[in-house]
């Protein structure tokens, strides 16, 4: 076999492209993770994670994937029978709420099509109607790494002030955080699920969770079994993280991380994934042409900008296009989850990177349709270069 | 401050040494953990844990640290009310049976001196006299890193067999494998807890849980609530491991970190953490002279060959001795846990590592036992070298 | 100032792409250059060197760059007042002539139009004039790295032949070896001048020159004064090369860049290079339309595969649109050398390489000239799409 | 064959430890060398380097190893026929001089024992006898590092005032600079010939000459040819250095070099390399009982503290002492030079260094004369022990 030659050009909605500096910062040899050198480092990740969710809340961090941060927002938050209201949204929000079932908790779901996402007043009807207050906890994922939406959490917010609830607000931002706008506080979030393999530009490694005062305070009473993700062990620990051996390398990548994000400027972060995002959904749109593939999600105020979904024609197999893309181009591209697999692939455009990681990409999914025989309209690139160079 | 200078000698008893081969394999950008590619190295390695643990078992892997293992153990074996018999070696064998507690096991202990271990004898008494059965698993810790003891795991697999109990024998082997001899299948052991951090000389990232066919038939019964560390979900996932995103770049660290051990030889590598453990138990029986500090194992048929903790002599704080070797000569020891703070310190001696290393830490911790007035025999960087120069 | 995120392109002729295995291979502690586990090391890599050269000839290597290897050849193979005739391709071929005078050597040029380069009958036709022998080397340059062509040598070699002239055959391969075909001992090359920084994809650091016998015989009487680079004193060494200290780091990424290349296949890595340039002059060639930038070369057998050098319309500056690509884009262009400064950019497409990488430089190109305002032709980069779907 | 385990130790004079920090700053992808970016790391590199030459004189660089520098210093500075006076140490003053004989110069020596060194009586006498002036310049090796000598620069510097000579006083520090005090101001020096990969702990790669104001008008009348090393042409550059492609990874090595350097403080550098260096002198002076090996300089004003030189009794074979200690424990000590083969070995001990690195490697010597039989004082590893404990 040829060896694949040159950088992959990684469009996988995450893990996502890590810089090379924080590659190499955590190219280091371990350390005591009580040793006060690494304590400095630590506190000031900790004080730096603030920072990126806009947050005065504490925040518990675990050796875990993402779905570790969600299980510790339940078992810490939330006792056996309690209900959980779930925002469909896609293969992520199914998921959380498969998780709260097999807890012991209830779930009940604001339904939606996945390519439109849950009307806010359908939210606020929702709660209206538990009258009983049952509903502990509204669970909403802010991207969906699934259907490339993004879900509006201000209105959502919104919403459950309209309906006069207490019930907590808790969200996933694994595939939001560090690409989207996001504000915890200002948003009156009550848990915030992150992951570091994200827009943290970091690997897979460590999950946390911030918590409002108002969660802590129902954590006082929770009763669901946990140890391994527990805070109120994790309180007692010289970080307030962390049951167990602390994964010290990835703390120096998050010192590069903070850096890296900090001196671009959150809000230039964000304006950029919005810039390349709509790049990608104009070199889309071209392609939609000629009954070619079209973005899965309909509603332009919620496309994503750290991935865009794409939808192919009827009898087109998305994994066949993601499949000459990376066996002859070198190009790693997302499939489709759940009941969008083959139907669906995806471009991840966050964390690290520039237009022309972008173009190049594009220009791959463009070859790529070409020799699968897809139809699309023709132009893609050049769309997406004609909106990057004005911009 | 002055910088420290030089390499840190990391003589903590784990996380410990990654080798730079290893740091240097995973210092790579990220691929889709779905990629053909990274299957193929994932499959590998976990092949080659199946080597290194001497079993045909099934493994399961988590995005944890070793505490995350101990919970998937008994979340996926055992139900509510069950009991657990606890093996006392430490703080670490406390602790396991404090996570058992927090999920609903009753936990029964069998009490030992931690300078001494338990005898395999009082085990079969209290199985025996558990004629309902309640005991479902016996835990019990092989190497006890807060002491310095390693567990004869061939006899508690005798006492059990002599007392004729069903239990299933559930082992950490978080500080022993790779570093003490360990086998899995020859010793009947139904499920073994390990990490990465220590004999595997990889960061703190994942862990695992092999499990014999004896506790898979009992895990299909167990009515522990579980997600994260659920082994029914993994069993359906390409990697039967992982809820969630994969941490990939530990498998390339995994690859090397396999091609090291076995190009070493598991037998040798053994046979080399023996001669290094023994070498520094001779400095520590010369410093024990003159009313010095002495090996915390009072058995020396159970002496670990992975750390060594040393006890203080009365009025002397063992934290004042690593603060010496930490601050100025660059040497990171490991402190007591639990009721042995300030009591003692240990000298981890595993994973990659070679005399000089020793040496030069036992050379550091000579200085600083004179440097705090700490009585002690003279001569035992000597005696250590005198083992070694014979060995 | 906003940080430049994203990887950069680095399309600059040279040093070049370096992948990151190579970067990793060298990033180790340093060692012994006379320790036996280095000495195999360097024997491999020298060994593999001569299969790139496709030569059995004996090869002398320096810490130092292409310029020293330049020097090498002419100190060790000539003396005092000796005449090199140097066939003109541009500004390296100006710089290694200007070279040879420094050291009192006579220079004789076979002048040529830069786009086109020498005419071979000229070669013969300056070589038959030479009835005394006056002409002892003479001097070509590969592939002219600052004006994108290359050298037919086997013509040179043919026009030496049938001018029956004695001298030696001496060609820089610094921009070729890796990326063009070249056939050292087929094609009766006396001395290869080359370095590690392009095809061998490596940082600058070593340069290297391969000597046939012919050429080692005339060594012998050479009598141009050197010490650094003297192959007399090299060759009592035990590594047969390097005055002073050797450069370790450089031979474990060329160990790790042959496997790479023989992997891949040297064939293969040629045909790459030139479907990948082929693909860039499709899209000069785009935007040569409406009197836009066109191919500096003019000869289309004589086209360089691993750099594309392209002329700038009258009145635009090439220097500005390099500017764009860079501040802008983090794509980093060459620019014109020496008299063709500012007329001329270039795009180096060479070393580990693949089509995304060359898609999204040549997007940014297209970008560039665009927001410079420069005339052009539509359509570049789907051009270069084209051809390469059809590849 | 069993691998070797651990870090080896690096008791080599020379390449020398290399921080992590730094290898990790040099992995990393190219840069153009004429790029914004990397002339400002460029610049802040060569202004460091000032500093730790404490001169206010202009710098040439070379990619080269310090042979080159050697070169570039006779090249540029002297005519054919012009006579240099050098300074008699030992290996290296003999490859300087046998160098600047190939360059058609003439050479006298200050003759010297070569565990004493030259007296500079001795060499105020040769200057005052050159009534001609034909002595255009004296060459001295800072630090000889095949015997573990240094010599005293001021007191050379004294000498030639007192002479009244007009002769350019050229230093080697090769091996000194960045470990041993050094002033070239201060001491008057014209010429310094330094590399990356000693007490800047960078690999081998560069090397260079800072040049006084002297000798830059010399260098304005010296007729040897020259070109890869010609400061004339490199004084046209961006850089004002270099002829050719820039090694640029080495500058993001030498950037976080010079931040390590002088986080720790020049003056601290070089009162740590004497106390490790005092160390190792005191195990060799405990080991030389018994007719043991002992120090080869036998000036103790002399002796060196970058690398001692250890003698071996008659009789018994350095290099087999130098075999144990790799073979058998990873440790890698240097070897005899020239005469001095088998006869000597030697420690180096500059870099990034630190107490329990030199108290390894002692202890490993001391088992190897063990191991080897060789005759020696007890209590070597004991008297370092004592001196750093007090120190």
């Amino acid at each position: 076999m040829t060896r694949k030659t040159g950088r992959q050009f990684f469009a996988n909605p995450g893990p996502t492209n890590i810089p090379d500096s924080i590659l190499r910062a955590m190219d280091r040899a371990t350390i005591d993770f009580n040793d006060p050198e690494f304590m400095e480092v630590f506190d000031a990740g900790v004080a730096g994670l603030k920072r990126v969710l806009r947050t005065g809340s504490e925040i518990f961090l675990y050796t875990a994937s993402g779905h570790g941060a969600w299980e510790a927002t339940l078992v810490n938050l939330l006792s056996p029978g309690d209900t959980v209201l779930v925002l469909e949204s896609g293969w992520f929000s199914e998921g959380w709420a498969e998780m709260a079932a097999k807890f012991g908790l209830k779930t009940q779901t604001v339904p939606a099509d996945w390519r439109r996402g849950v009307d806010p007043n359908a939210v606020a009807a929702a709660l209206r109607a538990d009258t009983g207050g049952a509903i502990k906890a509204v669970l909403a994922v802010h991207n969906e790494t699934a259907t490339g939406m993004a879900m509006p959490l201000a209105d959502i917010r919104g919403a459950i002030d309209a309906a006069g609830h207490g019930a907590l607000l808790l969200v996933d931002t694994i595939s939001s955080l560090g690409s989207l706008e996001f504000r915890m506080d200002d948003w009156g979030i009550d848990g915030v699920v992150g992951g570091s393999q994200k827009g943290l530009m970091l690997p897979t490694g460590f999950s946390f969770t911030a918590v409002s005062a108002k969660a802590m305070a129902a954590h006082a009473g929770a009763q669901l079994a946990r140890h391994y993700f527990d805070w109120s062990v994790m309180k007692n620990r010289p970080q307030r993280s962390f049951v167990g051996t602390v994964p010290v390398s990835l703390f120096y990548g998050l010192r590069e991380s903070l850096r890296l994000i900090e001196l671009e400027g959150l809000d230039q972060v964000v304006a950029r994934h919005h810039c390349l995002a709509e790049a990608t959904r104009r070199a889309v749109r071209s392609w939609s042409g000629n009954n070619g593939p079209q973005l899965f999600c309909l509603d332009p105020a919620r496309v994503s900008d750290s991935v865009t979904a794409v939808l192919m024609p009827d009898g087109f197999n998305a994994d066949a296009v993601r499949r000459t893309a990376l066996d002859r181009y070198n190009v790693s591209l997302g499939g489709g989850l759940g009941k969008l697999g083959g139907q669906v692939f995806r471009i991840g455009h966050l964390g690290d990177l520039n237009e022309p990681m972008v173009l190049g990409t594009l220009s791959v999914v463009e070859m790529s349709l070409r020799l699968n025989g897809v139809p699309h309209g023709k132009g893609g690139v050049d769309a997406a270069m004609e909106w990057l160079a004005a911009a």
